[in-house]
């Protein structure tokens, strides 16, 4: 979020830079279209993300709105975490990759992946989380983790022959 | 996880039963044969995860079975938290369910998932984890999402229509 706030609609921004006193009333005109074009000059911050983006927006009534955006922002801050939370364990099944890689191991381990679903269907019974769901969201990240240690092995077996 | 452990293979059960003291010291070989049988008895906990589970067992190298084994360990507890924190991002859209069911509101709302998609992007490069992956991580789990508000909204329909 940048310190100032950019209206989409015709790219004016407003707030945080305190306005000084000229102290000649006649000098205000200019100074105030000096900070316009400075202020017009200022990046987009197109990036942005705005947590009430809705294509509900003044189609429902403001109090159901609010409440559907409270719940939305638990959603966001347990978004960020699952993004952080499966970035640490791509950092750590990339270790594995290079471990498999070095050892001419295969990517896949079907005993090991076994266990870890049954384990993770009985701990989404206990988290009253859909085992199926669980175990389909398993096999959605260990297929990207096989495509990664895949990939790693062809590179590592590239750089053998190139050594 | 049950106070006694059953045999499926057998059904019997053993663990808890304080054994009881002859104080014949020639009935010990049959106590002993006892126990025996009570341990042969003892019940294989077919549900307990074996962290060391693996096809790779025994054609490994103690060594580098070790490190994978340590790094399995850690994607084990990564994958208990992602488990969790997914059941708790589901209690939070199923509110987001029922609110849309009671006021009538599409199961979808694009305006919301494009921003969603555009701010976990920004959060994946920040992680160092890859942007299409986790935008393909959000759609996986908006679409069982969407499944939800619709078998929800499906049910307060049919519970309208009853009342």
């Amino acid at each position: 979020m940048l310190p100032f706030c950019t209206d989409s609609r015709d790219g004016n921004t407003a707030g945080g830079t305190p306005s000084g006193n000229t102290g000649n009333a006649t000098a205000a005109p200019h100074r105030l279209g000096t900070m316009i074009e400075q202020n017009n000059a200022l990046p987009e911050d197109d990036d942005s993300f705005n947590p009430s983006a809705s294509s509900l927006a003044g189609q429902v009534d403001r109090g159901v709105m609010d409440e559907l955006l409270s719940i939305r922002s638990s959603i966001d801050n347990i978004d960020a975490t699952l993004v952080f939370l499966l970035a640490e364990r791509f950092k750590a099944t990339q270790k594995v990759g290079v471990l498999k890689a070095t050892h001419k191991l295969p990517a896949g381990d079907p005993g090991r992946e076994a266990a870890q679903i049954a384990r993770l269907r009985r701990l989404a019974e206990d988290a009253h989380l859909d085992p199926a769901f669980a175990e389909k969201f398993l096999n959605f990240i260990i297929s990207e983790v096989i495509r990664h240690h895949e990939a790693i092995a062809e590179d590592h077996q590239i750089s053998s022959q190139q050594a």
